[in-house]
C-alpha cells in the first residue's frame, strides 16, 4: 500500500565544479548527510535546485545520482517541470524507473496560460504518467494553479496525490485544507514557505518542502519532532529562531545563492551556481555569508564557527583601516616636508 | 495605566438611508448588538466601513455616533486615514476628545510614496497626535508600510502602539512578531485577515480586526474564547467552518458589499453602500445573499432561516420555470393545429 | 455650438503657504503666466494638482480661483474625482456654475472595483451631470477604465465627451483611436503621458494634459505648433529634448514634487506640497533641483540660470572638500610631532 | 562591412506534425513564402516561435532548417535564450556557423534576478560570443533589462548591436532612442509590439520584429514601404487597419495560438502547438478563427475566403438551430395528447 506523503522534504541545492559540471561526489556526501540528520525525504529539481538553469540531461542526472545514493532509505519527490508535456512524461518515466515516490510539476512558466489550459495540461499528465504527481504552485515564477483547478484535479485524478504550495499565501493554504481534504483525505498538502511551517502544521498541513532543512536539518527536524510530540512551545521557539536565518539567506539575493552558501558553511563544497554574480553583488554576498556563519555558529554548528570568527576579525580590520592611518600620513607628510 | 490593545475588534459597516445619509438609528442598534455579543471593541472607519467613500464630516460623525452609543463599554479604534497630515491630526483631536482608545492610519494612498516618506509621515504624526496610533498596513489599497519602517517607528515613537496588518501576508506577520516584539513588548500586533485569525493567535498575535465578527460575532468570539482557554481543536473547527462564510462574502464582489449583506441578514437595515452596483452585479449578488443566508441558517442564526427558505423555494421555482412549460406549448400547438 | 476639446491643457501644481493654505496670489500669477505663454487650457485638480491630498473645500476653491483669474480666456477642464457619486455631482454643479468647459473623473480609487461597476458609475454620473465629462484613465493609481467600457459609454452617453489617458499605454491609445472615433467623431482622445505627446498627435490624438507644459510651456506649445504646421522634424527635436527634463522631474521622486520644483525654478513661490519629505529625500531632491535648473538654463530660461550657477559652484566646493585637505592634516601632524 | 539591423523581421511560428515533431516541409515552404512576400529577415526562436516549449535540440534544428532554406537570401536573427550561459554560448556558436546575422537573448526568466546580475550576464556573453547579440526585452515573461543596463552595455560592448523591445512601453522606447543612439549610432532599436510599429518608425526606430508580418506580410511590408516613401497617410491607414487583426489574434488566448491560426488560414499546415488547449478553449478558438478568416478575406487574402464563408454559414445554422424546433415539439405534444 502506498502511504500518504508527509513530513519534511529537503529541496537540495546542486553542487557544481568550477567548469559547471555537477559535483557528484559532494552531492552524494551532502545527500547522505541530510539523511543522517533525519530529513523525511529529498526533493531534487525544485526551485532551490535551480531546475530551470540546468539542461534536461542534467536534471535527469541529478535524480539518478540521488536515487543511487539514497538506495531507498528515504522517499524522493523529483521535480519534473519540463518545457512541454512530452518532456515532462519522459522525465516521469525516468523517475518512476529510478524508484522515486512522486514527481512535482509546476504550472507552465514564461507565457501566461489560462486556468482552463492549466487544468487540461495536468489532466493530460495525470492520464499518462506512470508515477504519482504533486502539483507545484509557485505563482511568483510560473502560472498559478488556482484552487478551483486543484479541487477538480484532486476529485478526478488519482495520480495527482498532493500539492506543494510555495505561494507564501497562508489564507489560500487554509482554503486548500478546508476544501480539498474532504474530497480526498489522502491528498497531501505541503507548504513550500519556511516562515510558516509551524502554523501550517498546527492547522493540519502534512509537512513541507523546506529549503532551510538543507542548511540546518537538525533545527527543522527538531521543530517537526516537537510539533509531533505536542511540545508547541519549543516548536514555536525554534520556528521564530529560524526566521532570522531564513531572512539572511534570502537577503543574499539571487535566490538560491544564500541557501547554497548556508550548505557551504555546513562543510560542503557547493561551488558556484549557473547564474553569474557581479563583483559588487559578490561583495554584498560575502557580508551576508559572514552574518550567516555567525548565526549558524550561535546555533551551535561548529563548522561555521571559524568562518564567523574570521568574518568578525575582518570587519574589525576593515573598521580599523577606515580610521585615518595616521602613521602612513605622518610618513607621507614628513617626506614632503623634507623634500 | 493604559493597557495593551488585544482581542477582537469589529470593523463595522455603515448603514445608510436611501438618500445616502447615515442611518444613525440602525448604526446605534447594530453597535449595541455587537457589544452584547461580546466583541472586544469597535473599529469604525476601516476599509469595511468604507472610510474612503465618505466625506470628512461623515467619518467624524460615524465615530461620534458610535462613541455616544458605546459610552465607554468597549474600546474604540477609530480610522483616521485622511488626505493629508493636517486632516489626520484634526481627526486625531476629535477622536481623542470622543474618548477613543487609539486611531488607525493607513500609508498614503493613490500616489506611490517612498518608504522614507512614509516613515517621515508617521514620525510627524506621532510627534503631534494627542492619541495613540495604530499603523494600518493594507498594501492592496495603499502604500505598504515596510517592516523596517515599522521597526524604527516602534523603537522611537511611544505614540505608535501597534500595527493592524491586512496584507494577508503571514510570513511578514511572523517576522513582525519576531522583530518588533523584542523592541516593544507592549506593541500590539493585530491581523486584519479573517482566514488566518487562529494561526496568528497561536503564534503570538494579539488579536485582529475581523470583519466577519460584524456578521457572526458569536462564532468569532467563541473561536477567540476557545483559543484563550487552550481548546485548540474546537477553535480550529470554528476557524475552518468560518472559511466558507468568509469566502461567500468576498465572492459577492465590490467589497464590502458581501459583509454589508451579512449584517443585513442578521436583522439590520443596512441599506446600500455609496458605490453603485450594476443590475447584472445585483443579480449575482442576490444569489450570493441566498447562499449566505443558508450558511448562516445552518450555523443556527434564526434570522437568516426564512431568507434561506425563500431563496431555496425561488431557486426551485426558477428551475421549474426553465422546464418547458408544456401547458403553454400545448395551447400554442392546439391553436396552430386548429388554425 | 460646443467645440471638441483639443490642444494642450496644463495640469497645474498648487502653490501653498507655509501653513498649508493655498497661496492664492501665486496661483493667480502662475495661471495668467501660463495663458500668456499660450497653453490651450487649464486642468486643475489633476494628479499634478494633488487633488487626492486636498480637502473637498480646497478642491472647489482651486477651481474658483482659477476660473476667476482666467475669466473665460481659455477653457478649464476641472478634476472632479470625489469619494462618492454625490460629491462628484456636487463638484460638477459647482464647476458648471463657474463656467468650466468639462470635468474629468477617474475610476474609483483605493478599493478594486469591477468593470461593470465602473461602467454603471459613469452612466449614473452622465445621466445627472450638468457639465460635460472626460473619463480620466490612470490605472497606476485608480481602477482602470477598460476600453470596452469606454466604447459603450462613448456610444450611449453624449455627456461623456472624451478620455484623458494617463496609462502610459500607447498600444491601448491606438486601439482607443481606432475603436472609439468611428462611434463618436467628436470624442476627444487626450494623452496624459508627456513622453509620447508627439507620436500621439501624429497618430490622430487630440492633444494632451501635459504636466511639463506647466514648467516649460514655451517648449511644449512650440512642439504643438510645429506639429500643427507640419514641421515634424522640429517637433521631434523638441519632443526628444523634453525627455531629459521630464525624466529629471520624475527622478525627484514623490510625484509631483519634481514638477512643483520646475515651476518654482520658473519664478513662482510654489511652497511645499502636503506630503512631507524626509530630510534624506530633501537632499536628493536638491541635487535634482540643481540639475533641473541647469537643464532649464540650457534651454534659455533665464530665471533658472542663477540657480544653475549656484548649483555648479556648490558641487565644485563639495568636490574640493572631498579632496584630502592636506594643509589641515599637515597642521595636525606637525602639532603631534611637536607635542 | 557589417550593416546595421533595420527593417521588418518575422518571428515565425513553428509548424508541427501530429506527433509533435517539427514539420520541416511546411516550415521550409512557409519561410520561402515569407521571403517572397518581401519581409526583411527572419526571427526564429522568438516568443512567437515558442522557444520556451521546445527542447534545446529542437531550437537548434529550427534554425538549421531555416538557414538551409533561406541560403543567405535574407538575414536571420536567431533566438538564443537558453537556461544558462554555457548553453547560450553553445547556441551562439551553432548559429554563427549557420551564418545568422545575430542572436537575440532575453533576460533570465523564472527567478527574479537583479539588474546588476543581468548586466554581468550580458557582459559575460558579449565577451565570449562569436556572433552579434540583440538584447531582447520582454518584461511580461522574463526579467526586464533596464534602460540603464542597456546604456552601459551599448557603450562598452561592441558585440551587443541592438535591442528588440517587446515591453509595449512606448515611453521607454522613446527614452531608449534618446539615450542610446547618441552613444552608439549603429545600435539598432527594434520594436516587438505590432500595435505601435508606425509611431516607432516615425520617431526614429529601426524597425521591428512583428508577429503579424508572419500572417499578413503583404500589409506589414506595405506599411513599412509607405513609411519609407514618406506616404504617412497610407501607412497610418494600414496601421489602424491591422489593429483589429492583431486584437483578434491575441483574443484567441494562449499566445501564440492566434498567430499560428492566422498562418494556417494563409494556407500552411501549422498543426497544433506544444501547449494543449482545453475543449472549451478550442471552441472559443474556433469562433476566433472564423472571425479572423473573415478579416483576412476582407483584406483580399483569397485563401481565407472559403473559411470565412463556411464560418458564416455555420453561425447561421447555429442560430437557426437555437430557434425552438416547433416540428419536434408538435410531434411530442401530439404524442402526449394521443397517449
Amino acid at each position: 500500500m502506498i502511504t500518504k506523503i508527509q513530513g519534511i522534504f529537503t529541496p537540495n541545492v546542486v553542487p557544481f565544479h568550477q567548469d559547471h559540471r555537477i559535483n557528484e561526489g559532494e552531492l552524494r556526501r551532502y545527500v547522505s548527510w541530510l539523511i543522517a540528520k533525519g530529513v523525511t525525504g529529498l526533493y531534487p529539481n525544485g526551485s532551490t535546485g535551480e531546475f530551470i538553469r540546468l539542461s534536461f540531461e542534467q536534471r535527469i542526472r541529478v535524480v539518478e545520482i540521488i536515487a543511487d545514493e539514497v538506495r531507498g532509505r528515504v522517499p524522493i519527490l523529483a521535480g519534473a517541470a519540463e518545457p512541454n508535456i512530452d518532456l515532462v512524461l519522459e522525465a516521469c518515466r525516468r523517475f518512476a524507473d529510478l524508484g522515486c515516490r512522486a514527481v512535482s510539476v509546476t504550472g507552465p512558466y514564461y507565457f501566461k496560460v489560462s486556468q482552463q489550459s492549466i487544468e487540461h495540461y495536468f489532466r493530460a499528465l495525470a492520464a499518462q504518467s506512470p508515477i504519482d504527481i504533486l502539483l507545484y504552485n509557485i505563482p511568483q515564477f510560473s502560472n498559478e494553479i488556482g484552487l478551483e483547478v486543484v479541487k477538480r484535479l484532486a476529485a478526478d485524478c488519482p495520480r495527482i496525490v498532493g500539492i506543494k504550495d510555495s505561494s507564501r499565501d497562508m489564507p489560500r493554504f487554509m482554503d486548500t485544507l478546508n476544501e480539498v481534504k474532504p474530497l480526498r483525505p489522502d491528498f497531501s498538502c505541503l507548504i513550500g514557505c519556511e516562515e510558516i511551517l509551524l502554523p501550517v502544521l498546527m492547522m493540519g498541513g502534512d509537512g513541507g518542502t523546506i529549503a532551510t532543512s538543507g542548511v540546518v536539518p537538525e533545527a527543522v527536524m527538531k521543530l517537526y519532532d516537537r510539533f509531533l510530540n505536542g511540545d508547541i512551545a519549543e516548536a514555536k521557539r525554534i520556528q521564530f529562531k529560524l526566521l532570522e536565518v531564513i531572512k539572511t539567506m534570502f537577503a543574499a539575493g539571487n535566490f538560491p545563492e544564500g541557501f547554497r552558501e548556508g550548505v557551504n558553511l555546513r562543510g560542503f563544497d557547493t561551488g558556484r551556481g549557473p547564474q553569474p554574480m557581479s563583483p559588487h553583488e559578490r561583495e554584498h554576498f560575502n557580508a551576508i555569508r559572514g552574518k550567516l556563519a555567525c548565526l549558524l555558529a550561535e546555533c551551535g554548528y561548529a563548522e561555521a564557527a571559524r568562518e564567523c570568527e574570521l568574518f568578525r576579525s575582518t570587519r574589525l580590520a576593515e573598521t580599523r583601516m577606515s580610521v585615518p592611518d595616521v602613521d602612513a600620513i605622518v610618513a607621507e607628510v614628513l617626506k614632503r616636508l623634507t623634500a
